[in-house]
């Protein structure tokens, strides 16, 4: 019923992420339809972000140069340093406009399960980063750690916060609370008792 | 924060039909994870199909040749024609394996409050192709109006029958009823009346 070319798109289009088969098969048949407007653009998009897209070898995240332009960008603070995940929780701390160090992406977190060790993460460029900024005339004297509030997520946590205890560095982590216009009544115990322990003095 | 490749490739994605800002983030990511594995599979399957699509001058469905392999196999029933709205439709029904004749696609409905009147859609060629083929040896016998059960996909259905009513032809629509699986209680007004009007002796 398809021409192989249709089906192929469909097939690629069906794996991105929030789309399936049937999400796939409307995005193919819209691409198809403006093709002069979206589908060679997005072609070729994608062909330009494949030919320029470099992990930064210093905070391991994404971007058209190495280093990045967040680690390249001299107005930003380097004795903070943000230890995420992933280069979306980057992205998601980058988007609040609020947060104005630098990064280092994990690349995950330690899971038993998935059979995740530290040796799988960027743990050792982390402490070697450390190190040698130590060394010099700006020193991180900082590292907050913003992983996800998962099971795995506070494993590293705690993982990472042992692994850093012999620097000369506060160590930071996110805190944990009633998210903003969340209602108590909705919220999960554990967030409500933690909201309630770190309660702070008006 | 993001460099300007990644960005024009966020917003490209961002417009495909069930994506957003959000989940056009999350896409572009993903595939600049797995760039090798999807990244250029996905670029090259837009490049072809960009190259190979064409849109079937007799039926005005998409496909890679023209006439389309629909309206070129022998082996469908050439007295049998199925009007549809759109591609997407043709490609509902053919997903049922039920429906062995041929399709044509209106490109749309009429409606008052967009503007589309009978000359923007496929409705001159649709009657031209029927006059054709009745003085052809295979003549269409039944025209099946297979529209959307909207107020503009049924409005187009009659200026249809009214179109077709000129030719020695029977005209169908699709019948109107409860969907398989679906309970009464949950059932619109309309489809149950509907329903119990066109009941069937069992």
């Amino acid at each position: 019923m398809f021409s192989l070319e249709i089906q192929t798109l469909i097939k690629h289009l069906s794996k991105l992420p929030g789309l399936g088969p049937r999400s796939g098969r409307r995005a193919a048949l819209y691409l198809i339809k403006k093709r002069s407007e979206f589908l060679k653009p997005l072609a070729e998009a994608l062909l330009s972000v494949h030919a320029a897209i470099k992990t930064c070898t210093l905070c391991h995240n994404l971007d058209t140069k190495d280093p990045c332009s967040l680690c390249e960008d001299p107005k930003r603070d380097t004795s903070l340093l943000c230890v995420v995940e992933e280069v979306s929780d980057l992205w998601a701390i980058e988007r609040t406009d609020s947060f104005k160090g630098r990064y280092h992406v994990l690349g995950g977190v330690l899971s038993a399960l998935d059979g995740i060790t530290p040796e799988d993460l960027m743990i050792a460029s982390l402490l070697k980063r450390i190190e040698n900024s130590l060394k010099t005339e700006q020193p991180i004297q900082e590292v907050i750690i913003a992983l996800n509030a998962t099971l795995e997520g506070q494993t590293t946590a705690h993982y990472l916060m042992d692994a850093l205890s012999k620097y000369p560095i506060t160590v930071s982590r996110l805190a944990h609370g009633v998210p903003m216009g969340g209602e108590l009544d909705y919220l999960d115990e554990g967030t409500l008792s933690l909201a309630l322990k770190s309660r702070r003095p008006l």
